[in-house]
């Protein structure tokens, strides 16, 4: 399958870094997490002055089998094409913060199960796989040569990105179902047991769940648990979530920062670390959502979320939120003073 | 002592805003801490479609006289004033964030222990009470008049910046020693042991630490713990900190939003609640600080914090640095397309 060539940052280069961050006008360490985020911009840009450029939000929705024969979510799989449109039209979530926040806001047709005429609608990038998975309980949910193309897709996508000049990127998704899918991948790397794996999603009630949990557990025994990344994606991923894997690893490869949005945007990324390891010095964690398995998958990757806002939407909303943050921490670095500056005393000396 | 009008927001109003939120298109609820501030802005603006119209900072600054006698910080008490000037030159961390989100910024001389030439300064506004509080471990810090004035005196500043436009306000402080003051005026209010109100401020040593319980516990044990919220702040409070107070009173006396910040701003505010509790229906929460006290003090106020972000440099940026998160909720409930007008099925319906 397809490899990718990711960099690992230049550790040795933190102590130029610290040094920075501890000559600004303020006690040492008394801004918190954003000394934290800033220093990662600089490993990543390789500079004591990062610069983010052209933020990008790229949305891929995908539709998922499993729902034509199990009730694994609160909504009806005709949401996911709604939602799709209302993108589109500029309602959503996703809309609204990615317009406060100036970024760039592309939808995918990653595989929703809907025929679109893609003519009239030129906002939409066409890159179905097909008119959704497999039920993954019958059956694998994609093939071998449609995990590829989802990922080789994504990848080239997220170039024409970076050759727009962006060089800061987040990944959203739609998919009804796609909680599932994630729950499955999250059990498969991290080993955690899948019924401790499994939330509400958009929000379903107690009996639900309990159905969902009974459904995915029999899936992954169906399946069972491979060693190999590429397998468990093609056993349980949506198409949005193998290209979102996929994107990840390609903007790493291209020195991007990668924002993470929540529980599904993390799903993907626990199968693109084991791909490649080096994609995580890449990655903010945008914010650690209220559904209940994705603090497990953050403490799984040891990553701190910059937002804890209990959010569940998905579409790349928590990245979008969070965004001013990592902003915060570049501005920081770039436009304080130090206190040979600015005439105060530095306490520490 | 003055007293302040201030009216409590409409509770009966919720049942209203809820169903806007409701209907917007995502999972009920799933937009999280958003919609708690989107409801509170609705609540304090009385409308279903609030507007922050020019944010502000108004930053005090003053002294403390008890440091001239006791080593309670890390820093000599020269910082207050060199900070100031940072201020106005733009450099510090509150310059920079402000800049960020479009906050007009104010700084105020509340009681600094230095001459400054007004005339050659005008961003500077003038309000000093006296070149710092005395030592309150030999005597109260300010007496009644001077209490009385720093309240009036920020409430004219506050309504100077009403009457530009302004509907959302925030105070930041700073003041070598102001968490001395806060932890005692904090032990004052919760009731709270004094060692536990206490912590390393700008970066303390363990031995400093323990010294500087010492100080305050005999302090505590010199002026005891009134039932008066006015001689709790004469006896310990900065100049700095009774402005806060006055500033957030009348702030919300002017219906306007007011965002607390951190461990210092929090103090203030316990003393303003004591004076009127119906302050605290104009309160947001910017964030929890890493100073160890602030965390009890929300908690003492059932407060949840926006951002855990691990800040404690005080000078108002917690709150400038969560702003955007406050305009997100506001954007959220005024442009997110409603499930009817997106033709997306509801599915809570």
């Amino acid at each position: 399958m397809k490899t990718f060539n990711i960099t690992p940052t230049n550790k040795e280069f933190i102590t130029k870094i610290s040094h920075k961050i501890n000559n600004l006008t303020k006690p040492i360490g008394s801004l918190g997490t954003l000394e934290i985020i800033a220093q990662k911009l600089c490993l990543i840009q390789e500079t004591l002055s990062p610069k983010l450029t052209k933020p990008t939000m790229v949305v891929f929705a995908g539709d998922h089998g499993i729902v034509n024969n199990h009730p694994v979510s609160s909504c009806p799989q005709e949401v996911t094409p709604q939602m799709v449109f209302n993108f589109l039209a500029g309602g959503a979530g996703i809309n609204v913060f990615c317009k406060q926040h100036g970024f760039n806001l592309s939808v995918v047709d990653a595989g929703v199960n809907f025929d679109f005429n893609y003519d009239e609608i030129p906002n939409l990038i066409n890159a179905k796989i097909a008119k959704g998975t497999k039920d993954y309980t019958l059956e694998p949910a994609m093939t071998e040569e449609q995990c590829k193309k989802a990922f080789e897709t994504s990848g080239e996508i997220i170039t024409q990105k970076f050759n727009t000049g962006c060089n800061v990127i987040s990944f959203g998704e739609m998919g009804i179902g796609n909680t599932s899918s994630s729950s499955l991948l999250m059990s498969c790397v991290t080993k955690i047991p899948i019924e401790n794996c499994i939330g509400r999603g958009a929000g379903l009630t107690d009996e639900a769940l309990q159905n969902k949990i009974n459904v995915l557990s029999n899936a992954q025994k169906t399946h069972g648990i491979s060693e190999n990344p590429w397998v468990n994606m093609q056993n349980f991923g949506g198409f949005e979530i193998a290209m979102m894997a996929g994107a990840m690893l390609k903007a790493a490869e291209l020195k991007m920062v990668v924002l993470i949005d929540g529980f599904i945007a993390t799903s993907a990324l626990l199968i693109a670390q084991q791909i490649n390891k080096n994609v995580l010095d890449y990655c903010l964690f945008s914010h650690v959502s209220n559904e209940q398995g994705h603090i497990k998958m953050l403490e799984f990757l040891n990553a701190t979320p910059v937002l804890h806002l209990a959010l569940r939407l998905g579409e790349g909303t928590g990245a979008a939120i969070a965004y001013p943050i990592i902003q915060s921490a570049e501005i920081m670095i770039n436009q304080m003073a130090s206190f040979e500056s600015a005439g105060v005393v530095n306490p520490a000396e």
